[in-house]
């Protein structure tokens, strides 16, 4: 069952609670759109569902309301920040901007984070780099769910990659992945709906393939990219190693087996060899490369000729990354967003908690 | 049926070829480097079993052994490069050695090249970073052999992806990878073994899943890495098509289906939107993020927690990304590299046809 709410409404109760907590107006404002962008690009897991756990972490001490956000080494075209344990929400949007200020003038920048909390969708930092006419790249680590090849112990998150690439009169190129097989929020909707996992999605506390969605609770773990080593899990694990080396090496976060947890319940790991969580960013210039018409008049062409492929039989049409996203942010700013009920409880219940007015679904 | 060849003597021969075909010596020598890296790290499909190519290709008019490659556009971070239709194998170092000057001012030099050809294995690449305290990125488009998802047209290369991060007492993490399910090269073995390859690697002509070896010379196509949607097959095209775009959109080289191919008896595409193959490559000093000695023992501390981590049943070890071409490399630089006999015809024939002499193997 789901509720219909309207943007606006759901963008207001989320501001008031990040207000709640302690936020300025001006960060309780950002972290509600970076918040609500995964909402309405469809990306349910990585939006207001989340937002009663952000808060349980704020009261378990782990999030800053205020932060000194700071740079704290760069070079022309780098920069490590320090997020002072704020709001992924606020901190990530902070470093993107940094790394498109140095784009301005060395042509790329390039930012890595410590000491940091979950940042929501990757690709709503990336695509900040778009209206600068320059391609946006975001990464983060998270924590420990997935088994690298040849493992049963958990070892990596999902650990997500986003590219944004600007186009002419194409939209805009923009992939946003876990770089697993299946994002951990694929597995939460089956879990709810009490469905099995694909074959190569999971495996038990054994190494062993299951169908059992619920397997993370018994020790089990998510899969890389590639499912197993034949069909190239090696390359997934290595794909999301290079996203927490990057996010957490490079900044001096936590890494590894030693990311904080998203549940507040759950006890931050022993003998953290960093601060936090770590993300990475990087902004390219368009024009550092070649001028800005010319490129986007081959994007155009690159999109136009890719979304032309030849569709094999039974599907209509190529997709190009970010067009199903795109779509679906243009249907939900326009009819409203649908929360599940369950979400909807849990959101009702932090409303009476915090004190603040729970909005009017559109429709029940 | 394999002969042992001393790396000596291949080198010796390889490189006498490139000279025979108009190299100067010292372009020549690189070149010889670069393409038995592939042959010293286990990476047969790229190294001394594709000499013969590069030869038919010069004979073809594609490869221009004496090109004055330049730096056409450069801001402090960031070149793009003309090749002049050189060999890969040497416009390639140029291109790394200009990312790398940059980074030693800038912090991080990122450059994109057009009009090259083949580059042999990206690994080789990325690698010249360690020696400078600097992680090393390579990626190259290829012509095209892979679907992208939902459809059954070929649009992509298998388009590698190689990042070389440094590290202190430990060995280096090195990631050389095909955005594919399985590289090309891997395929080849099974058309030589008359072996059927796993489901999920390739398609035929149709879309529908086949073990057939031999699909591609039947309008087939390989699977990009995830193999079908339900896996992810739509982050490896995404993954794939970010390579093609870096190396060719950002570059002015040819891109998607006009990629030009490897084999010389293959028409070149029509309507070439760019010059030849497009590469990218990046490189990032340690120190322009952090300490480069507290960078380098936290990227031990990371590679021995995962190398620690806890195997499956069955299973040995977890493996660091670059562990397995280390090894290998260590036992052929001592024992000599094994050459299919295939690929000995192949290269007697060259060398009769270059005039210049065979080695004898060491064992046959």
């Amino acid at each position: 069952m789901e509720h219909i709410f309207s943007y606006h409404s759901l963008s207001a109760f989320t501001k008031a609670i990040f207000i709640a907590i302690g936020c300025d107006d001006a960060s309780a404002a950002l972290a509600t759109e970076v918040l609500l962008s995964a909402d309405l690009r469809g990306i349910d897991s990585h939006g207001v569902a989340r937002l009663s756990g952000y808060v349980r972490l704020w009261e378990a001490g782990r999030i800053n309301a205020t932060p000194h956000i700071r740079i704290v080494h760069e070079t022309p075209s780098t920069a490590v920040i320090d997020g002072d344990a704020g709001l992924g929400l606020v901190v990530a949007p902070y470093a993107m901007e940094v790394a498109i200020r140095k784009a301005q003038t060395a042509g790329t920048g390039w930012v890595s984070v410590r000491n940091s909390n979950h940042f929501g969708i990757a690709g709503y930092h990336a695509m900040m780099a778009l209206q600068h006419d320059m391609t946006g790249i975001a990464m983060t680590n998270a924590s420990a769910l997935v088994a690298p090849t040849f493992s049963i112990e958990r070892m990596l998150g999902t650990n997500p990659i986003a590219v944004a690439i600007p186009a002419g009169t194409q939209p805009p190129f923009v992939a946003d992945m876990a770089t697993t097989t299946a994002a951990n929020g694929k597995l939460e909707i089956l879990q709810r709906k009490d469905a099995p996992a694909p074959l190569g999605w999971v495996q038990d506390k054994d190494g062993a393939d299951t169908t059992d969605a619920n397997i993370l609770k018994k020790q089990g773990a998510l899969l890389p990219l590639g499912s197993d080593r034949e069909h190239g899990s090696h390359k997934g694990y290595a794909l999301g190693s290079i996203v927490d080396i990057f996010s957490a090496v490079f900044s001096g976060a936590s890494y590894g087996p030693w990311v904080p947890p998203f549940p507040a319940y759950v006890p931050m790991p022993q003998g953290m060899p960093g601060q936090g969580l770590g993300h990475f960013f990087g902004a390219m210039r368009v024009d550092a490369f070649r001028p800005a018409q010319e490129f986007k008049e081959h994007m155009d062409n690159w999109i136009g000729r890719f979304r032309n492929a030849t569709p094999a039989p039974g599907h209509e049409r190529v997709l190009i990354p970010g067009d199903p996203e795109r779509e679906t942010e243009a249907i939900r700013a326009a009819e409203g967003i649908p929360v599940v009920d369950s979400v909807v409880s849990d959101l009702r219940e932090l409303a009476a908690k915090m004190n603040v007015p729970f909005p009017a679904a559109m429709t029940a």
